[in-house]
């Protein structure tokens, strides 16, 4: 199956004007919703396998402006997972205790432990982007931490995570409709919050912290996907792909048993 | 719809001899199948609302011998719950770490926070039953646990978490043909070790551990649920009943919106 996504390996520059023109079109309709299925199963049974073998993780970072639809990706493309071997972690504002410690402290306990899918819902990406944009940390600071994001990000691949870091690309006029959608919804207006406007002025802003990002932290190790996110079913389908690319490439095993255990076959009383 | 699990409270004994005596029978084949779509469906609808009004939590507690179909209900029963929201901690020999501390340390770390579901795949009740069995600790220790069980319990229920314990209760023949069946699957191999027979070798012992636990921690705050467990669907079903019937009591509602955000409906800019 094809994976249309491709990987950014420090880029020298990345388009963030259209979302649209970031990748070749891809399937709608029912024809893409069929294949979404197929995906998530075989996923699923990748997932398994790897869950059994347990040496190995694979971290998933979803970023993306706000109503980007990060929280519909966990549900579209993740949603058949064995929730046994799987764990979202969504990174609100720093508690107190948390602004003590360094910022990868808590992306840090929340790494999936061998065997496990995790999945950052935003992440310690936010301390080069929202943490950047309003100016939390003196930019002494926050410069540095795209090296100490590659450091970490390659100590974590060096012991066996495989990372893939998606960054929902949607445009001003989809994020309007987005938020707008949640004020008309019951089911959603609680998820609007009088700040996700402050958020939408600083677009511009954001812009250039996300290519930053991408320039600075695209790395071979731990690349960004730049996913566009403006067609929800497209944008499940091109992540879909990608992570079962990965989990494919990865090729999990289910461990053999125990010979001594084996061979009590058929002989259990 | 019916739930047709009824909770064990401080029962003066409990028959554990027979897993098909202890309910009526249930639904099975393709109508018992459409059924449990039904509630997977409904309560993964509720979970949204528990997660939006993020107040509340649910811990469901899933004991039972090896092979009883634990890992079978966590992704048959809450394979469909949003994984943004659901939290499965599979308890296993503590580690040294965990071994320095109190029995209700580890458990405590993985309670659900409000707004999620909690899974316990075996919980603190090893504490009264492996340990107990194996003589861990002495019986003037583990003795004391049902105490602090309770206590632990209540206090949890007293700040917003609903707890569900079901026990899946299978026949000495219904285990046999498990651990079988796990030598001959290539892909459960690696779940049979060869304690499993050692265990199995002492269950008696475990049943009075179970039917123990049963009369000192079977609660009007927490109670019980045996489930009769030889059958797949219908042990899911009559689990998913309950676990429905729980979340339709505590009736999660979307919270409102801000009313100053409310008030910008159709102005976004």
């Amino acid at each position: 199956m094809a994976n249309r996504l491709k990987p950014l390996i420090h880029p020298a520059s990345v388009d963030l004007s259209d979302p649209a023109a970031t990748t070749e079109s891809p399937l709608e309709g029912k024809e893409a919703e069929a294949r979404l299925v197929q995906i998530r199963a075989r996923i699923e049974a990748l997932q398994l396998a790897l869950g059994a073998e347990q040496t190995r993780a694979l971290l998933v970072v979803l970023q993306g402006r706000d109503a980007s639809g990060k929280d519909g990706v966990v549900k579209k493309v993740f949603g058949d997972l064995n929730p046994t071997y799987c764990q979202v972690t969504a990174f609100k504002q720093p508690t107190p205790l948390e602004l003590r410690h360094d910022f990868l402290w808590r992306a840090h306990q929340a790494v999936p432990a061998a065997g496990m899918i995790g999945i950052f819902n935003r992440s310690h990406y936010e301390d080069v982007l929202a943490v950047r944009v309003h100016s939390l940390v003196p930019e002494s600071l926050w410069r540095l931490r795209y090296q100490h994001i590659n450091d970490f990000e390659r100590m974590l691949t060096d012991h066996g995570v495989t990372i893939l870091k998606f960054m929902v690309h949607i445009s001003r006029e989809e994020q309007r409709q987005q938020l707008e959608e949640r004020l008309e919804d019951p089911n959603k207006n609680w998820k609007f919050a009088a700040s996700d406007l402050k958020e939408r002025a600083r677009w511009d802003d954001y812009t250039q912290a996300y290519h930053e990002m991408f320039l600075r932290t695209s790395t071979e190790w731990a690349p960004w996907y730049l996913v566009p996110g403006d067609k929800k079913t497209a944008r499940n389908l091109l992540i879909g792909e990608t992570v079962l690319a990965t989990l494919e490439r990865m090729d999990p095993k289910f461990p053999p048993g125990d010979p001594s255990v084996m061979a009590l076959r058929g002989k259990i009383v």
